[in-house]
């Protein structure tokens, strides 16, 4: 099992990747878009990817990629993001000039780093990526925000814990591979479908969920650019595809849907030792 | 009417208030916070919000805002995001040695910076605020990410135009205010709801708008924090909230929900020309 993430080591995707599978090797990637690739031309045999943010919402990007490529999701990992302000040890806050990483981070500690007159802001492609380059040049006078994974991994010391600006900061992530694990003990399935332009279709659409008392664990429109009052709708079911009335659920929608994927069925998360159980 | 918006001019968040009316006083503010409390002290008459974006998603911590204050939506703008990189009038492609900007237009530009090895990237509070640093430093070296508006206030030239990874970047902000306009021509309805944890609920919750055949445009559920298994749904009816229909719908939605908000009735966004006959 080879476990592809987007980062380098000690980024939170590959904190979600252990959690998938914590005796997997991983390879690490340079972008969504790479994952995809390393999974689909058997450079990796899973792939692991953010969907959603408790504070940025869905990542439609990863949405697009996964409609875009035919890899089914075997799994799911809820992560909290804790970002933290790492240095070489022996460095002190006064010390501290220039602060590294990557963009989103900087986004969810931007409250925090107002609060440090003086002190210069550098974008990097990567938060271990930020930590890495403090540790290899040795900078006494700056700082990374990232994992304390990351500062684990490159023998940095945490001058400052859990510097995000909201404490509620939770990311999902879907794990994918090339061929569905008939064997995995499915309990939740992701749908996409896209519904005619008609009054009523999305009620119609979910009361094929509703009739056979199947709840949906997600819901989310999106407009389809280009084609006004068209919308995609992901849904997320608590039941596995093979689950008789899901089977049929999804017969039934196919029925009207103007278009329709099941992106995989999976066993839901449900922490750390439950996953570690699973795999 | 003085319209409170996030960032510096030039800022994107700015070029929407414009759309909302372009011949209002505007407020630039530094956090979306900010924006709330001009608005509620009577600092601004009105205030803008970036809610969602075709890559990024919902912005919750937005949505969030607009639920501990008790500002009502009086309208909404959508807007093409166009990022751009900016220099002073005569720099080449060769002389920028370091591009400055907001975190969020790093991240949507991140391929092309990928393609420039040998370039430092600097993150700012602002895409406008760096172009402003780019002129009033004189920095021959450097550029700037912003839009083509920060190009024209700042007196930059667009070195390239619409340097973004993906073409489809528009982004959806609400205007709010301390009093709702009874005399908007809304055709526009934003609810928030939560329901109680039982089978078939949001079928429900959604047969009181199916009966009274009023469509959804938008439907987004989020998951509340410490409390498993219950979900905030964003809502968007396509109908003003005086219309019978919608009334009467929400009267019965009330019935059975847990909690329920309308944020605002409001005229949708129906393009430029549109808006300023409105204002």
């Amino acid at each position: 099992m080879r476990i592809a993430f987007q980062g380098e080591p000690g980024a939170y995707s590959e904190a979600a990747a252990i959690r998938f599978s914590d005796h997997a090797d991983l390879l690490p990637c340079e972008s969504f878009d790479d994952v995809f690739t390393a999974v689909a031309t058997g450079k990796a045999t899973h792939g692991i990817l953010p969907v959603e943010n408790s504070i940025g919402g869905s990542i439609h990007r990863n949405y697009d990629l996964l409609l875009e490529h035919d890899l089914p999701i075997v799994g799911e990992v809820v992560l909290d993001i804790t970002h933290n302000l790492l240095v070489l040890p022996g460095t002190t806050m006064e010390q501290v000039k220039k602060i590294y990483s990557h963009p989103q981070a900087l986004a969810q500690c931007e409250r925090f780093l107002r609060s440090l007159p003086g002190v210069s802001v550098e974008a990097t492609y990567d938060t271990a990526g930020s930590a890495k380059l403090v540790k290899e040049k040795g900078l006494k006078d700056a700082a990374a925000i990232a994992s304390d994974r990351a500062a684990h991994v490159f023998g940095l010391a945490i001058l400052r814990p859990e510097i995000q600006d909201f404490s509620d900061n939770i990311t999902r992530f879907l794990g994918v591979s090339r061929t569905a694990d008939s064997d995995l003990q499915a309990d939740k399935t992701t749908v996409v479908f896209s519904l005619p332009n008609e009054p009523g279709s999305l009620f119609k659409a979910l009361s094929v969920f509703a009739l056979r008392e199947i709840d949906l664990t997600k819901i989310e429109s999106r407009p389809i650019r280009g084609r006004p009052w068209e919308y995609l709708f992901y849904v997320d079911l608590p039941v596995g595809r093979h689950d008789l009335r899901c089977a049929r659920a999804l017969v039934h929608l196919a029925e009207f849907a103007r278009s329709m994927r099941t992106l995989g069925s999976y066993p839901s998360w449900k922490g750390r030792d439950a996953a570690q159980q699973a795999s």
